[in-house]
């Protein structure tokens, strides 16, 4: 993600509580509350401009999403993203850091991590950084329901091979593997900006459906 | 596979049990007395016209290779390739069908179980008949080593994403996958017939390798 200097997003992020959450740890446990009702929460960590987050949002109204950013000049998109939606009442967005959920979220709070496009970290010496890395999975778990799910897109072949045998040897259960989502494009597909991008020029986009085993 | 009648192909066969071996069940737990050494034992299930089990037996003279394919006319192009190669001591090939490996292997007879280029069987109502398949994962566990390890390879994607999640599915751990083999090509890769001929038109080679666990 390409950072530009926005010296006017700090204050444009501070007056839209309604959609970026200010204090998000004082909500863990409790994100039922935040939303007035006891749908399933998706977070998608990674966020980005949140076309995706914003499209899922509208096509699910049942189900509750937290996109989740860290950086001002990228999730300020993300929040004119949803302004121009509206700011659908079951969207919500986080300005911390993917590496911190279990912070802001309790065991059971989550049902479903998205994960899309995220930087592939190539060097062996930052796999630890990939969001994929046996140390995210580990967090995720700590804050998902039971038997959890993961489902993560992206075109970088390389992060996707890591990512498969990560996960399973993490224990987890591969539910569902394309090698070429827009083959056989499933209906309800909702497409991030970098998706838009490299499959308009032929590349194959990978996805994969994982859940978290009772132990 | 293209089957053509090879009226020959029978006596071709029965002249040379130096290679295909005649009475294969009498071997069952005893295939070192074949070998005549306690090297492992690697087996290709489904050998086809036998390019790779003559290869890696050529690459590697300390492991046992076994070749295993139904069709009359197609193990004699595999006879004809091991006999050119003027048949390794460390190479054999079995005329007998995948699905009954039990009944010419025992527990531990194997160390690794390599499928390259199988048959997709992409109709949902084939699925059982996929070497990959929960049916052929368990043959494969009867007649392998504790922790025994299955490779393989295909240009197929709709087989490959079936593998990843049928294997999955079993329980076994995924140790290596690659989504495009022959653009980092490991040194020691042995083609087949099939993997030369699509490689040739530029698709990309999937393949992965996973290993039972201990239950």
């Amino acid at each position: 993600m390409r950072l530009r200097n926005k010296p006017w997003a700090s204050e444009f992020i501070a007056d839209h509580p309604e959609v970026i959450i200010p204090d998000p740890e004082q909500h863990k446990g409790q994100w039922q509350q935040v939303f007035g009702n006891t749908n399933p929460l998706h977070i998608e960590v990674g966020t980005g401009k949140g076309q995706f987050i914003t499209g899922m949002a509208l096509q699910n109204p049942n189900i509750n999403y937290i996109g989740i950013e860290l950086y001002d000049s990228v999730i300020v998109c993300a929040l004119e993203n949803a302004i121009e939606a509206k700011s659908p009442a079951n969207l919500r967005l986080l300005k911390v850091n993917g590496a911190d959920l279990n912070k802001y979220f309790a065991k059971n709070d989550v049902s479903r991590v998205y994960l899309n496009f995220s930087d592939p970290w190539p060097k062996v010496r930052h796999a630890k950084r990939r969001l994929t890395h046996e140390g995210f999975l580990k967090t995720y778990e700590d804050v998902l329901v039971d038997e959890g799910e993961i489902h993560f897109k992206t075109d970088n072949r390389g992060l996707f091979e890591y990512s498969l045998t990560s996960i399973s040897a993490y224990g987890m259960l591969l539910t569902y593997v394309s090698l070429d989502l827009h083959a056989n494009m499933p209906e309800d597909n909702i497409m991030t900006e970098y998706e838009e991008k490299f499959s308009a020029k032929g590349q194959p986009i990978y996805r994969l459906e994982a859940k978290f085993q009772l132990k």
